[in-house]
């Protein structure tokens, strides 16, 4: 499919004033990327009938795939039926099928469907209806006839990303991967990395991440956390399993120290959480200085589906000023340690582990160094009563600097464990 | 102004691709709206020389100001200035002065400048540059002729979002406002409330948000804090600041009862903390449940400029999973109150105030309601031993729900200060 070209329109005056922040085209930029399509341009339009019209038509002559998200809604600033229409210069027509669907999804609800979503069922002449399990609205499916001679194929979805996630993943990605008479299949695979830097991550891997490679390596960094994101097309589901299969063996073998799990959504503390459920030990947590993190983390992660326990792992969190504040706090002199705090805790609060991090540094810049940050150390007490310590001297940008302190306390940590 | 349109156009295959968020473009729409300048349409482009070149034509016919950020910067990948030499049917033209300004920050920062940076200094014939005072990128201010006769202006700003807003305010919001004869000035003021809905918001302020109305009052919501923006224009920067303090005491009288304090990042803990800073009290935090948010964010706050105190204000915070475990913790038996376990810990650290959240709830969703959440009962101890408490049955988006808890929980204790 190589210089398949994509255009995504966004639709909505809240989105051209500003008011809200559209994410769904980023979303649809890279699930595009991924099934080897070049998007060349973005465009988001306001709901102004005529700016549609003309968007639409712009969009088609100059990519072989639009998709746009948002004005299939039922009320009258949703003009998206309406634009693709003119655009193809054909009329609207009701769709049976739809109206019944729209009518189910009322009834399920308890409520009378009225009357003015009558319009969600009304189709461009030729065009096909796109399921939408979770809402309303269902999408369009229709091809263009461009000026040339040659077609371009529009889909309309609706603007609700949960809605526009799913319709994309069961019907337009599909759709996309058809070569006629046989239909290609897609998988993805994310994997977690913490503890070296993009260039290091990209260095390691190579050839891998080149983008002719089937499967294809996606390398993104969120607070420096490293995602590697495996995308595999091919003839079944079972195909494009075995080719992750084998990419992530090869990706373990290049960077399997910094590896912690897999999953969009797994972070570091539900690694260290399932080490934890598995060996019935638990954690406590002591944050001194400018931020407290991980206790909000750990609160939630251990509510998470999987991640339960009977006894919780995680005990609890401090979040204090300074060793001195730790001191008063157990009720120590101000010449005790921070091992003989952590100790008195340990033994109070029956924790297996406790981890204090000493401390988070401000991330208002005083020195001369373009970004702040200074030195932390990373102090674990271990169920064998040894307390193993890191000290590291970090900086960041002021935006990720707490969350990049925590992540590599946690880091610290993760190499303490036994099992590791 | 009225009827004035603009496009903004964001260039760079990191956006497109979707490796990157474009944010510019939202910051831009808003600045626009403010200035009553109407945005119909934004537009994002690759770094292909004939697609940018396109682009604009498109967006100069279309919309009377076209503002662009990226494709300013010395690499090849940086096309913004042949693009708009190509729309313009111009040559590009060498501007001495700018050149200068290039070398100048090389020397600044005790380097020699390469020989590619040149590109940074040239035009498109009959364009006046843009000053960039943090960068070598300058930007472009060229008027486009259209086929209609008429004509649209063109801004270009480098794609760095610090650079790009200063020079936006700078340079390009006043050229925006001069109205020939006569020089225009705008101001802005944001004020935050807690407590009530946008839409009771809207309710409240009536005629006040209408988009005619001068100044411009603006309505935001983010995770439940309502941010309401003044923005005034007039004759000289005293009648903008003289008009706004008139529209910020009518706002008072309307919806006082949950003003907690101006300015974009000012947040209820800084309310907090500034209060208990001027009575020299101390607080500490309890958080149960599923989330400890507070933690983090006071941790934080006591920190940043204008919130420091010889005596920090925030005592600490703890994170446990419920009273049961509150009350091991302090070490009283497993009857004992709330109440009892805060007058310990008042006592034991020397706190004046303590705030107990009971308790987060989960952001898994079980119930039939669509919207996690529950109740949740926030208790004060307060220094006169008394211990005022409040249960509200709370839902939100899984997304914001621990926060508009949180903030919750600062309300109360807000309403349990004497001053309030």
């Amino acid at each position: 499919m190589s210089n398949t070209t994509a255009e995504i329109i966004s639709i909505g005056d809240e989105m051209t004033s500003g008011a809200r922040l559209d994410t769904n085209t980023q979303w649809l930029s890279q699930r595009l990327g991924e099934l080897g399509i070049e998007v060349p341009f973005h465009t988001t339009v306001g709901d102004t009938l005529q700016h549609n019209t003309d968007v639409f038509r712009i969009a088609a002559e100059r990519a072989d795939i639009v998709i746009s998200t948002g004005g299939l809604g039922p009320t009258r600033d949703d003009l998206t039926r309406e634009a693709i229409a003119e655009a193809l210069s054909v009329p609207l027509e009701m769709h049976a099928e739809s109206l019944e669907h729209i009518q189910n999804m009322f009834r399920r609800r308890g409520r009378e469907m009225p009357e003015r979503n009558n319009c969600q069922a009304m189709f461009p002449r030729g065009a096909t209806p796109i399921h939408n399990p979770q809402g309303t609205a269902p999408g369009i499916d229709v091809m263009f006839d461009r000026s040339s001679g040659s077609r371009s194929r529009i889909f309309a979805l609706p603007g609700v990303p949960a809605e526009m996630k799913t319709m994309f993943e069961q019907t337009v990605s599909p759709a996309l991967l058809d070569r006629g008479d046989r239909r290609q299949h897609i998988a993805h695979h994310v994997m977690k990395f913490f503890g070296t830097g993009e260039s290091d991550m990209e260095h390691r891997l190579g050839d891998m991440i080149s983008r002719d490679r089937q499967p294809r390596v996606g390398i993104t960094v969120s607070a420096a956390t490293i995602s590697l994101r495996i995308v595999a097309t091919g003839d079944s589901p079972e195909i494009c399993q075995s080719l992750i299969d084998q990419t992530r063996e090869e990706i373990l073998e290049k960077a399997g120290e910094f590896y912690f799990g897999d999953g969009e959504t797994f972070e570091q503390h539900h690694a260290v959480i399932r080490h934890l459920n598995q060996a019935s030990q638990r954690l406590l947590l002591v944050e001194l200085g400018r931020a407290a993190p991980l206790g909000d983390w750990f609160a939630a992660v251990s509510d998470e589906p999987g991640f339960t326990a009977d006894v919780p792992a995680f005990v609890g969190g401090i979040s204090l000023a300074d060793l001195t504040d730790l001191q008063q706090w157990v009720g120590l002199p101000d010449d005790a340690s921070a091992e003989s705090c952590l100790t008195a805790l340990q033994q109070r609060l029956k924790a297996d582990w406790v981890l204090l991090v000493e401390e988070y540094p401000s991330i208002h810049q005083t020195s001369e160094h373009p970004l702040p940050g200074g030195e932390v150390t990373f102090t674990v007490a271990a169920p064998d009563r040894t307390f193993p310590s890191q000290t590291l001297h970090l900086t960041a940008h002021p935006s990720i600097l707490h969350a990049r302190v925590a992540k590599a306390g946690l880091f610290w940590l993760r190499k303490c464990f036994p099992t590791l």
